[in-house]
């Protein structure tokens, strides 16, 4: 079935829990308007359902292949490339002075879940081009952004992320790529890097990647962890290309989905080194790492919330074409299975749920967009403060919805979904990346609860929480009959996350370990009550104000949620709070075979 | 890594919540005994880790292929066969009287699970035989008894179950496929039937199919169905093979897993017709079937619980290989990640719930034993109904399980775990069609709320509450340190279990549809409950009797599936009883794209 972009679903997030009007109205994104959005995003949601929707299935069942050291993607895969460079896409949230359209991350979020709704194998491709520009244009100095991000910005090249060594994944510290200074500026690496994400292709003439290793006299551990660009063919001082640099393919990873993603083994400085230049300051490459790493991880999210959509979509026309069963009013022959209450359930789940990611998402990427954007200093710096508290659920809880969503797509097609022929089984496999790359899902939650949560000693986390509380609030003295027991559930979600957190913050120093334990159930309560949060927020909107179109559905989605996905917010918080002594007791000699 | 049979969790699961001993001192399994179960599991799970798992990732990879019209299995799937048969495991559950063994249910569960957590592919070709012994041995004439048994139950031929048409899923009443009655108590039979497991295949030289279709003058609906035995090759009164019958294997089905089990489309009578034997009455085809479908749906319960324990073992044995950052105690190097408190909440949820879901299973082949083996009328009536209540449980609680456990397999392994390299990708695909086959889950809590939740006018459902009662009101009353809050978090379980029944009782009638929408959640909150108490009951047995080993591994699992899973069950009740409101809200134009 024809992919159509969910551009209604989008604006009304954008307008709900983005805030996007008010934001336009003080001015915060210059020269941006409600017409401007919908039009980018209808015109973003035509070239996605026309040119990479139909690449999809195709690009998964031919996968990108290593031919003769180099990678080939699937029939169609460059052409469609091309079409999306010269529409000026790759360019869309890039800075302008580099021939970006600079636009905001917040609309570019929302643009983003388009493509890789569509195709997100391909979707993977501009992402960590994204994440290249990103760590150049942070770290990188003026002459490497003169060389390089016109080429990138335009999409004429594109750029990888190189962490991932064979021992060192979720453990940076560990890794053991060279660098070696040659005293003319540039520097040569050596190593080998795994799970690089489109590290070799044939679309584009030059690659860059943005590679970490150490230099000779580094500190052990992630304090002596260096960032180099490092172009697959050598970038004269004019822009031409020069020759090809030291650093080859050497392998593709036969992986559970995004089969026409090449994930490479990546070989640098086999015969005399790769050269390479530093990317900010010797030692510091983590930290231009991790800065361009918080918007790879909520375009992750926005992945995780793009693969349910699609999902969704699917299963919700097969519920509508497939006949099974009687409706229960009686009535003749066969009825569309969407009338059965069980499928109407996953389908109002799955809808639910995505909404609820994708309100998650593009609140994070306002927060981002304020943390530059706001005009006085305070609150660029509470901006920044909670894009930071909300970028770990962003990825985690989102990836996790991705999994789920597209799980229950398969369901809905019964036998059907099992085989790969109807597309929802694609949607299963390829999500299964979402929570492992870009950090681990268990990585964000420890992050959530070690490094966010005591961000301004707990400020951040406290102020947020009253923002939702004032949501409940609201939700609570609406009254409306239709709401019914909404802001109840969503207190009670609320009452438990603010408990939780509590308790992470007397425990965190005394017995971090407990604390630890229950890192993962905690960010899923946050994610719940957050996403209920918004999703009344939209509700109380579509009530008040009223929208064009959809009214009752936003108020139903929103009490649904809050009814029958919050109501796990209890259960949650004892998990956290809880969880660690029994987890202790076993001992863990009996957790190995 | 090698497959280590779970012999110890399978012992302890089957004395705990199956109370072994005590029905083995009351002479309801005559002539068996301890030692002889645990010989048998020994002894399978060293075939299953000797022949059965090395063939597991190659048959995957190779997958089953139709060539010039039959189906050829992977390289070594024959010989693997072979050996399984000549070492008489196929006919270790089989009726005496046609060469079985006549071991005890409970027992042959234990032992299937081997089979499928060593190689899912592999086991669903016994298990699908195992349906069409049922079949044949129930409704089966005298001759056709004498005709087929002693060969399947042998090994010598498979067995298939022919019910999906592709109009006809969960629909049976929807089936088209027709037979022609001869004049001489043979049928002709035309038709297509899809999703065949084992369908076709070149392992033996000859296939039993087991076919739904209707006669010239059939009622409309599932009152016009009659079952039909078609073999392959026509089988004459000497027991030597004649002729080719008019059956073929029309093509296989590409799926998300189980690559090595064909999935067949079957065409019947593309010439003049299959020759078929009916097996029972005419039309009433679905009755013979359900009783065997009761079987195999407890046996796909056992596939869930299998696929989930291997997953475990593998991502037990990873994270006591890998080594990524540093333990929270200090120390120097990298740990193994077991070390870290999110791998471990992983791994434990991981046996938890598998342990759960076991324990659930070989409960449900008690009582289908004591259906048949009891020595008063009563008792046996008793056995058939609870045997009834249980199975849509341990159906679609263990599947879900199964691929929950599965999931975190993968994120157990981080990136390793979404390449095919490892094993765990595997787990997570195969794992897929488990809440799909044999009844989808859906269908199963459907069944659950609507046909036996009202068994004996709800008395079967409240004496099982009783039952679960008492074990808490143990745990309570144990007052033992170490059980934690295991006996509260139970309590307040199996009060919102007992709340959601209340409240399904009374609106059943009155309100079906708001049942059937909250059949799902409900149907979790019974296995969660469920699970949790029979872990209690192992808890107590280990605490207070001791056993050989692991006694504290068993409380600790008991106090952590309580404290961390159990707590979602007054979350799973209230989606129960208020889901329904808000997802009628929601226009049904609304799903539709």
């Amino acid at each position: 079935m024809a992919y159509q972009a969910p551009v209604n679903d989008i604006l009304f997030a954008l307008r709900s829990a983005g805030g996007l009007d008010q934001l336009i109205e003080n001015g915060v994104y210059e020269g941006l308007d409600l017409d401007t959005v919908e039009a980018v995003l209808s015109e973003a949601g035509r070239f996605a359902g026309e040119v990479l929707e139909p690449l999809n299935r195709p690009g998964d069942r031919q996968g990108s292949k290593l031919v003769d050291g180099t990678v080939v993607t699937p029939d169609g895969w460059g052409e469609a490339y091309r079409q999306f460079t010269e529409a000026g896409w790759s360019a869309l949230p890039c800075p302008e002075e580099f021939g970006g359209q600079g636009l905001p991350g917040i609309v570019s979020s929302a643009v983003c879940e388009l493509w890789n709704a569509s195709n997100l194998a391909f979707g993977l491709c501009p992402l960590l081009t994204q994440g290249a520009i990103d760590a150049i244009h942070i770290g990188g100095s003026e002459d490497l952004k003169a060389r390089f991000l016109p080429k990138l910005v335009s999409g004429a090249w594109t750029g990888t992320m190189n962490l991932t060594e064979p021992q060192a994944g979720s453990d940076l510290a560990l890794l053991k790529s060279r660098a070696v200074p040659q005293g003319d500026g540039t520097y040569r690496i050596f190593g080998t890097k795994i799970f690089i994400t489109y590290g070799d292709h044939e679309m584009v003439e030059n690659i860059v990647h943005l590679v970490l290793a150490r230099l000779p006299d580094a500190p052990e551990g992630t304090r002596g962890i260096s960032l180099f660009l490092v172009p697959k063919l050598m970038v004269n001082a004019d822009g031409s290309l020069g020759s090809r640099n030291d650093v080859v393919c050497g392998g593709l990873e036969d992986k559970i989905g995004i089969h026409a993603s090449p994930t490479c083994v990546m070989n640098f400085g086999e015969k005399d080194g790769a050269v390479g230049y530093l990317v900010g300051e010797e030692n510091k490459g983590l930290a231009t790492m991790f800065i361009m790493m918080n918007a790879a991880r909520l375009a992750v999210g926005v992945q995780g919330v793009a693969i349910a959509d699609r999902a969704t979509q699917r299963a919700i026309a097969y519920a509508n074409e497939r006949r099974q069963g009687r409706s229960m009013g009686g009535g003749e022959g066969p009825v569309q299975i969407v009338e059965h209450a069980d499928v109407r359930r996953m389908l109002v789940t799955m809808q639910a749920m995505t909404q609820a990611a994708r309100a998650i998402c593009l609140v994070t990427a306002r927060e981002a967009d304020l943390a530059q954007r706001a005009s006085d200093a305070e609150a660029r710096q509470q901006a920044q403060a909670r894009a930071a508290l909300l970028t770990p659920v962003a990825k985690a809880f989102s990836t996790d919805i991705g999994c789920e969503v597209a799980s229950m797509g398969v369901q809905v097609h019964g036998g059907m979904g099992f085989v790969e022929e109807t597309g929802a089984a694609q949607y299963y496999r390829d999500a299964r990346i979402l929570p492992i790359y870009e950090g681990t899902n268990g990585i964000q939650a420890i992050d959530l609860v070690a490094r966010k949560l005591p961000l301004g000693d707990g400020k951040v986390l406290r102020c947020y929480l009253q923002d939702l509380g004032a949501i409940v609030k609201d939700v609570r003295e609406s009254n409306r009959p239709e709401f019914g027991h909404m802001g109840e559930r969503l207190g009670e979600a609320l009452a438990a996350l603010g408990e939780a957190s509590m308790w992470i913050g007397e425990q965190l120093k005394k017995n971090p370990e407990a604390v630890l334990a229950g890192a993962s159930p905690y960010l899923r309560l946050f994610g719940i009550t957050a996403g209920g949060c918004y999703l009344a927020q939209g509700a109380l909107l579509a009530a008040r104000d009223g929208v064009e179109t959809d009214a009752a559905r936003y108020v139903g989605l929103a009490r649904f949620f809050a009814e029958n996905m919050a109501v796990a917010a209890p259960g949650l918080a004892q998990s956290v709070m809880g969880g660690a002594d029994s987890l202790m007791s076993i001992p863990t000699s009996r957790l190995s075979i």
